[in-house]
């Protein structure tokens, strides 16, 4: 099974199963994915397609064995691949620094650089000058960089990642970006998303 | 032509294509689709199909005329419904309070309301008080609120900005809403889609 081979909703999913399964007492050895359903307030049939999806079908009248389960869901979001560095340290770039919810996905954002690095604020990541970028993401094997600057510098910043032996690029600069081919280029367009939801408005 | 009936790729590119239209010289009475889409480096086919879609097919080897074109795309993304606020005036509530892409999609943020106003810092636009979010948004006309407060403060926040009439939510807290019928909520998860991203990384 490949985390690729799952759906984005399905994705969203596995923390909220992983999470129910670690509140579960120690000794439960089965959960059926009708009690899931019930649990999480999700529809059984979603449940059944999602977990049969990743992890196969449980036993009828049985279930899924609990260790078996959360073996193949944690699985699903291993921490392989997930280290990641942010560049730019303004308000967006250091929003996402202090975000808590990555480790869930097995994400783990090791520091931001920037240009000027601004005083030390409340956050417990580093925040480090620029020039050291190539050498912290080769020592610390990081795969992903996220840009967190303005438009005019997003090219530049992605080549920079890019000559530092990053995977994949996840940008928020409202421009297009050219990387070289094997590096996976996502943009994240806050204004986009803004838009479509204005759109479900009901006139 | 109703937006919704439009794919978000498109409706990302509607604002390219609207940036192209001006930039041409004044004089400029028609345009077509090759050009627009030499010009801004899109496929052909892609460029036929958006403007089809949106503003019906060109004149034969004519194209389209540009004021029609440009009353055409610019309607689809007029600021109807636009006027947005946001509640957490954390680093996250305030780098979209300063992100200068929403307007190239209609959309106005007016202010940022929180518990604790921070010391007015370079934004422009201002910082308020939340025990005025209801007053503030019914005086506005105000149809979008977007959530950046923690989780646990989330659903809270929710009711209050469904008090206060608005009809669309964007939740950037890691948990689910419950709002009233006829209030869209549309949720922003930047782990996600970072883990969407590393799934895509070749091993």
């Amino acid at each position: 099974m490949k985390t690729t081979d799952v759906s984005r909703a399905a994705l969203g999913r596995i923390p909220v199963y992983l999470r129910f399964l670690e509140s579960l007492p120690q000794d439960t050895e089965t959960v059926s994915a009708t009690v899931i359903a019930k649990e999480l307030g999700f529809g059984e049939v979603q449940v059944r397609k999602d977990l049969g999806a990743i992890c196969g079908s449980g036993k009828p009248r049985i279930g899924y064995t609990v260790s078996d389960l959360k073996k193949c869901l944690g699985g699903l979001i291993d921490s392989r691949n997930g280290k990641a560095v942010i560049v730019g340290a303004g308000k967006l770039g250091r929003a996402l620094l202090d975000y808590g919810g990555f480790s869930d996905y097995g994400l783990d954002i090791l520091a931001a650089f920037d240009t000027e690095v601004p005083p030390n604020g409340e956050s417990e990541k580093p925040i480090l000058p620029l020039d050291g970028l190539a050498d912290f993401c080769k020592k610390n094997n990081v795969s992903i960089g996220v840009i967190a600057v303005p438009a005019e510098a997003a090219q530049e910043v992605c080549d920079k990642l890019c000559q530092s032996g990053i995977k994949a690029v996840m940008s928020f600069a409202p421009c297009r970006l050219t990387a070289p081919e094997g590096v996976a280029v996502q943009y994240e367009n806050m204004a986009l998303s803004l838009a479509h939801l204005k759109a479900q408005i009901k006139q």
